[in-house]
């Protein structure tokens, strides 16, 4: 059992990409927000599968209307009118135009569409007033997606407007991987229920609550597996359990070096257990454990409240969302540029996150750290987002441009 | 009935505040987030209840360790252990430690903690080699929440962290407002079910899921009422049952004049239906109609299928939010600045809302139009966000900043 391997977030990083993602199944298009695709998507047909006009107006064809001014308009014969919804019963030849409404199918012969602001109809003639180009005002047969196109890659998130597409060309059920199950359990004899009115010395269990939020944020199930006492035995039947019932676990809560060591000792109790990291080099962070399992993970979160939720959003999302299937660049929290608010100091040898607020004036959009003990929750009620400063860098000043990881 | 009520953004978005939220039940903590809370939440006690401990150490008086170092340390009597969850049996006096672990509770008379890497423990005498400060490594009673303290206003968004001070302060339940409930209905006579092969001349319907999609995303609960052929008096009866059976009804799909005249006269037929707009000073979007009917509203969405997300996007979004009794700073879309990444011309006169993409490069996050036709709804699944033009700017240059509005 190696008790000190202390690692790198890039590392640890790659070590999450091996783990395999879940298996898939087939899920009806309306329940699929938010997932990812487990397979590429191709294009069945064009989409869309005809030239449609965009505007109300005239199917002509665009040759036709070269030249056409207000006071010297084009004259071509009205030859009937494109029902929407349907196929037109004829094609248009030179000098003819039809009336058509926008979403209308283009008669075979024309190219083009005439806004009805420039023409004029009478007696069966339209006088047009403007030349359009060909394909002006129409989206062409397969401009959206083209038949036989990868049109998503699998790992691709699922968004309305994908939905959107995906019900376009026909796809009504779509190939998902399953939503991780995680399990959390407390540790810490000081900790109690949020029922329970706590006795002198004991606290109400905060981290399984702000996890089981983030889990779900996640798009994963949470279970709570309540609060385990600092008895190493307990706390590795405890684990087992999770773990059975569990794609990943995560425990947290007791972060005194005696709790931390029973943490250890239960999860490398495990059959098969692989400690990944003990220990990692991240303010704050220093006490994260992660372990593999077959393709099970178990963490070990800092105790401290903030520090858990934060170490949630740096290692423990990228894992859920990758067992989901997720494209890498869909792992990490969304990055976004802002200035600092204020000079803002950093230990080098360490990288360091911090919880930041945004705020915008007149000047632009500025970040500031927010330096609170990692102890305390209020600081992650207020963070927007984190600011990452690299191991070797001392600090930013104020006025620089800094990269900001944006909260969910 | 007025025909041309052509209205601004932000005319239409105080018009959305007129509606009230929806009514108010308790809903279990656990099932809470992404919900905004119906009432202030105060604080029933300190957060946290006692004086803990944010080291392992020594619990000592901060006087007593002025002056210490490393070779000529103060040396301190360890009267005792603390144990976690336990409240010491004893006070401090001067001249006094007693061993304490992260998260143990202070004795009375303790007001600081020196860290165990600073100390030496040898028979019942501590060394301590390096003074603190009071308060230091200490977390004070009430230091995250103090007892009484409105800690969120009504309107806050339950977020993981929330969730996790809730717990702490032993509220397991809380008030949030209803999901509203959403009727998405489609109109066209060229419009197809996904299910169908379309017949030429026929397209399946795209804006339902795309809609159905974003409804969810907005944290509501939409229903699909299928599609609904170019006819004043079916639309008005599938209307009418939408509107009875949901808080918000999104109409979409026929973007003909005739089909967007049907529109506006089903609901203008409504009993008390007041017309807030029919026409929307906004690019794309302008054939948008919003009406009021009681505390409902029904909405005329742009046929285009990009049209119609984005005014999703832009105004029903912000009034589902609302109606779940968000503050108003949810409402609208994040903003975030990036600079153009070319010359973005934009037609004067008209609020200009452009689809765009995001990218980092070395220089800095940059934002790039996506030029392409409303009807195309892989203009949608490229964009990250959307750039807002106002009305009097004719464009922007290249490597100016710019406000980014992201997608959720």
């Amino acid at each position: 059992m190696e008790f000190f391997k202390v690692r790198k977030m890039f590392e640890i990083f790659d070590e999450i990409l091996k783990f395999s993602p879940l298996s898939s199944f087939r899920l009806s298009l309306l329940e699929s927000l938010g997932r990812f695709l487990a397979e590429d998507v191709r294009a069945p047909e064009d989409l869309p599968p005809f030239a449609r006009a965009t505007m109300d107006g005239y199917a002509v064809r665009a040759r036709d209307t070269f030249g056409a001014r207000e006071n010297e308009p084009v004259i071509l014969n009205v030859i009937g009118e494109i029902f929407m919804g349907k196929a037109p019963t004829f094609s248009l030849h030179p000098g003819e135009a039809a009336r058509i409404a926008t979403g209308g199918m283009l008669p075979k012969g024309a190219d083009a569409v005439v806004m009805v602001e420039y023409t004029e109809e009478n007696e069966g003639l339209v006088e047009i007033k403007k030349p359009v180009a060909p394909y002006e005002n129409v989206i062409q047969p397969g401009e959206d997606f083209r038949e036989g196109a990868k049109i998503f890659p699998a790992g691709e998130k699922i968004t309305p407007a994908i939905m959107g597409v995906l019900a376009g060309l026909g796809i009504t059920e779509i190939s998902v991987r399953g939503q991780p199950r995680v399990g959390i359990i407390s540790t810490g004899d000081e900790i109690v229920p949020p029922q329970t009115i706590p006795a002198p010395g004991k606290i109400r269990d905060i981290n399984s609550y702000s996890l089981f939020g983030a889990v779900q944020e996640a798009f994963a199930i949470p279970k709570l597996y309540g609060i385990v006492p600092d008895l190493e035995e307990k706390l590795f039947q405890t684990l087992e359990r999770a773990l059975k019932e569990n794609d990943l676990v995560l425990i947290s809560g007791g972060s005194s070096v005696g709790v931390r060591d029973f943490t250890l000792k239960a999860i490398s109790k495990l059959p098969g257990a692989e400690i990944i990291c003990h220990g990692l080099a991240v303010k704050p962070g220093k006490p994260t454990i992660l372990a593999k399992v077959g393709n099970k993970a178990v963490f070990g979160l800092p105790g401290q409240v903030a520090s858990a939720l934060l170490i949630f959003y740096l290692l423990v999302r990228p894992l859920l969302l990758h067992l989901q299937g997720a494209q890498k660049k869909y792992l990490f929290l969304k990055k976004i540029l802002a200035k600092a608010g204020r000079n803002i100091p950093s230990t080098p040898g360490r990288e360091d996150f911090l919880r930041v607020r945004l705020e915008f004036s007149s000047e632009g959009l500025f970040v500031y750290p927010i330096f609170r003990k990692s102890g305390l929750i209020s600081s992650m009620v207020e963070a927007d987002g984190f600011l990452r400063i690299p191991e070797n860098v001392e600090g930013v000043y104020a006025g620089e441009w800094v990269e900001v990881y944006l909260l969910p």
